[in-house]
């Protein structure tokens, strides 16, 4: 099936690393970008931003059954990889790898990367087990391609940051490249999951971007942290179905802010629901 | 003071993948051979094998705070780092990493890796946090050498295979090495450890081997499995201080034998006490 798309790809490890190694060979920067498939513009820029600084972009497609929850949307999580093949080869990455479960969790797989730090509060409140499947699969992504760089969305930016942890925690010998969150026209951060939304929820997803900026402002303008954060929660509460948080943390560490001004680097970081489509967005202070 | 040492060596993972990189341009293969130091034949008899299949062999010297317990020997843990240099040096060893325990642990550090499987039972019985310090500080070591191979001794089989899994399961790009048990004249398994047992003790210790080498005799000619691991723990109970294990597995995933008589490749384990000093040894059936 993967010889019929329209980008040349691979679904062992063995044919990742015997394509790598000969790149490496005659001397190519690799670069690389994770995802789970359902590919937008926003993958489409990462993939931009990896070949600023390689000379070939490999792109992974796999949805980790182990970053889902029970009754998360794994199943349904949309999956639509020819078309995701069509926008990597027109965005000029050169090979796409596609494992299937068993390649990347074979019997007797029996092995987990934990990161704390970062990984603390936020998506763990709503999501504990997310980071454990994320930090494992990364690690194995990042071992199976070996790239030079790596780039990941800021859409995600607790992501980043645990992966950022990660890597240097592991000595893993790799640059991991935060790229900015592209947007719609109306500001929401792009997104796999905002297909779930009915033109309704649309409408109203798009208000997510606009309460986080408002935020991020009066922070910056010197605005005490706690009523302001109050406040825009009130905000997304009368918008939203429910909200997960709306927080301001040190952009760094994600650690809680206890001063009663920002002073240092800071991010502003939410996640809510419209309807049954959870969101999440982030922003610098 | 690392400058003084008889052999070359570096103490940061900067300088160290300098060296490795300047070799793997020459197209040398680079062995790895990690280790806690207080070096003996067994440990040098890793290096030779290193260099059975490897240009270049780096030996690390570490001891790792994250696989001790409370109450545990990290404190008393012999650390002789001149001689061990000059040991490595006469054995062909062409590079020594000895980091400190900030090289490897810096502030803010907050990644682990866990391994169940092999890890299940045994020593994990004894030293719940045991594997996951090794699989921790191994995967890191593993990344800062990025060796061709890794060397370790059966003398420590769980750790062995629990290392195998690792490097398997996380895709580590690294051939893992298990190189056969050195023992003195009387069978003992040399170890770091077997220095701090008096001469009494040390007698004693010279037991261990033999127990062990008689229940894999038995288990070889097809005794049933329950009774000679029965007889062999009252054995070993006469001779020793206690008896954490002894206990025959399956040699490649270390699950219990559910089977009357052994049929498949087999494994005798035990951990036992001398006085303060705890050992363990291994054969296979």
């Amino acid at each position: 099936m993967l010889e019929s798309l329209p980008i040349d790809a691979v679904d062992t490890v063995a044919a990742l690393r015997r394509q790598v190694q000969s790149w490496r060979k005659d001397g190519h920067r690799i670069g690389f970008v994770p995802t789970m498939g359902a590919l937008h513009e926003g993958h489409l820029s990462l993939v931009t931003r990896a070949l600023e600084d390689a000379d070939r972009v490999v792109a992974s497609i796999f949805v980790n059954p182990a970053q889902f929850a029970q009754g998360e949307d794994f199943d349904t999580y949309p999956r639509t990889l020819e078309s995701d093949a069509a926008k990597l080869a027109g965005a000029g990455c050169h090979l796409l790898f596609a494992p299937t479960v068993m390649e990347m969790y074979p019997n007797g797989f029996a092995s987990s990367v934990h990161v704390e730090g970062p990984a603390f509060g936020l998506e763990s409140q709503s999501r504990p087990h997310f980071f454990g499947g994320v930090a494992t699969v990364v690690t194995k992504l990042l071992n199976q391609v070996q790239p030079d760089l790596a780039v990941f969305g800021e859409k995600d930016y607790q992501q980043l940051l645990v992966i950022r942890r990660l890597a240097r925690d592991l000595d893993l010998p790799v640059d991991i490249v935060g790229a900015e969150t592209s947007r719609d026209r109306d500001g929401l951060a792009l997104s796999s999951r905002n297909a779930y939304l009915s033109p309704a929820e649309r409408e109203r997803a798009g208000r997510l971007n606009v309460i986080l900026a408002e935020l991020a402002r009066e922070i910056r303008s010197g605005q005490p942290l706690e009523p302001a954060q109050m406040a825009a929660r009130e905000r997304a509460e009368a918008v939203f179905d429910s909200v997960d948080y709306i927080e301001v943390r040190d952009a760094d560490t994600l650690e809680p802010i206890v001063a009663e001004r920002v002073s240092g680097p800071a991010r502003v970081l939410a996640a809510v629901r419209v309807g049954k489509t959870r969101l999440i967005d982030n922003m610098a202070v």
